[in-house]
C-alpha cells in the first residue's frame, strides 16, 4: 500500500489560541513517534512567504479583495506543491495553521461577497482539502483581548471590531456545518493543556479511523 | 450616453516589434487628439509591477506553471482594476503591451498544457478581454536574433529556442484564427514606418466601426 499522509488544519477567530494548539499537537505527535510538519499559512514555503509579506506589508487598501485572493492562492498553490503534498506523499502528518477556510471567511466573508469565488478558484487551481479540521471556538471578546496583546506587525487581518469578529465565529461554525465530515469544533475558552487534551483525543479518534479505513483496502 | 473607451492590445513573439508599435500608436493617437494611455503587461499599476518583480527575478524554476499563472493573473487584475477599467470608463483609449492573450501563450502552451486552466480562470476573475488585439507577426529567426540584442535582465521569458519561437508564432496565428473578431495580423518584416502605417491604418478602421456601432445605438 502506497504511504498516505494526514492533513490536519486548525481555523479559528484571531486569539482563539489555534497557533498555539497546532505547536502543541505536533510535539505530542512527535513525542508518540509520527513524523510531523508543522505549517501555517498565509505562507509555509520560501516563495509562499514572500507572497505573503507582498500581501500583507504596506497600506491596507493597496490591494482589492480579489486581487488578494488570488496572491493567497497563489501561496497556497506553491505551499501545497512544495510541502504539503511531497510530505502527505512521504506520509507524513501536516499540521497546518489556517488553510482554505481562513481564505473562506476573510475574503469571502469579511471583504466582500466573494464566497463563490473563492470556491470555485480553489476548486479550479488547489483542488484539496485537510483530511480533518480543527475550529478552536471562543467567544469573540476573549479573543480580540488576547490578539491584541500580542506582538507583531501584521496586524492588518486582526484589526476588526468586535462585531465583524463574532460574524467571524458564526462563519467558522457555519463552516463546520457546511464540511461536518472534516470538521471537529474544540471550544477555546478553557485551559491551555485542556483544550490540547482535547485536540489529542480528536486527532487520535480521527488516526484510528483512518487506519481502520485503510486496513480495509 | 455614456463615455466608452477602446481597448487595444497588442500581442506577438519576443523581437517582433510590438512594444515599438505599441508607443507609435499612442503617439499617432495623441497627436490626433485622442486621449491615450499606453500601459504592459505583466505590471502596468504599481502592485501589478510589484508582482511582475516577484515572477520575473531569481530563479526560473522558483514557481510553477500554475503559481505563475495565479501571480500573473493576481497582477492582471490589480492593472484592470487601477489603471484599465478607469480609464476605459473615462472614455480613454487603453494601448496594452501584451494581455491575456500572452497568459494563453506563455502558461497556456509554453509551460504545461494549461490552456483550459488559463481560460477559466480568466474568466472567473478578469472576464474582459481586448475590443481590438494587433499580433504582429513575424519570422522567428528575425524575432529571437532582435531580442537577444536587446538590454535588460528579465530575459526568462526570452530565452527560448527557435523551435519554441516556432511553436510560439504558430499558437499566435491560432489565437487570431479562434478571436477573430478581435484580432487583426500585421506582418513585422517590414520597416518600421511602414509597420506603424499598417497598424494606423488597422486602427483608424477600428475607431470607425466603433463611431458607427455607437451612432446606432
Amino acid at each position: 500500500m502506497t504511504a498516505q499522509g494526514h492533513f490536519i488544519s486548525f481555523e479559528g477567530i484571531d486569539g482563539s489560541g489555534k497557533s498555539t494548539q497546532a505547536r502543541l499537537l505536533a510535539d505530542h505527535l512527535r513525542a508518540q513517534g509520527h513524523d510531523v510538519v508543522l505549517t501555517r499559512e498565509p505562507g509555509g514555503s520560501p516563495g509562499a512567504e514572500e507572497i505573503r509579506a507582498l500581501v500583507l506589508q504596506g497600506d491596507p487598501d493597496r490591494w482589492s479583495a480579489e486581487t488578494e485572493l488570488l496572491l493567497f492562492t497563489a501561496a497556497r498553490r506553491d505551499h501545497m506543491e512544495r510541502l504539503i503534498a511531497p510530505s502527505l506523499a512521504a506520509g507524513k502528518i501536516v499540521i497546518c495553521d489556517r488553510f482554505a477556510d481562513s481564505t473562506r471567511m476573510y475574503q469571502g466573508l469579511s471583504r466582500g461577497d466573494l464566497r463563490a469565488t473563492v470556491d470555485a478558484l480553489h476548486e479550479l487551481m488547489i483542488g484539496r482539502e485537510p483530511d480533518l479540521t480543527i475550529l478552536i471556538d471562543m467567544d469573540p471578546g476573549e479573543g480580540l483581548a488576547r490578539a491584541k496583546g500580542r506582538q507583531g506587525s501584521e496586524e492588518r487581518f486582526e484589526d476588526f471590531g468586535a462585531d465583524l469578529q463574532a460574524a467571524m465565529r458564526a462563519g467558522f461554525l457555519s463552516l463546520a456545518e457546511e464540511f461536518a465530515a472534516r470538521f471537529r469544533v474544540i471550544g477555546g475558552a478553557d485551559e491551555v493543556d485542556t483544550i490540547a487534551a482535547n485536540v489529542q483525543d480528536t486527532v487520535a479518534a480521527f488516526l484510528a479511523d483512518r487506519s481502520d479505513a485503510a486496513s480495509l483496502l
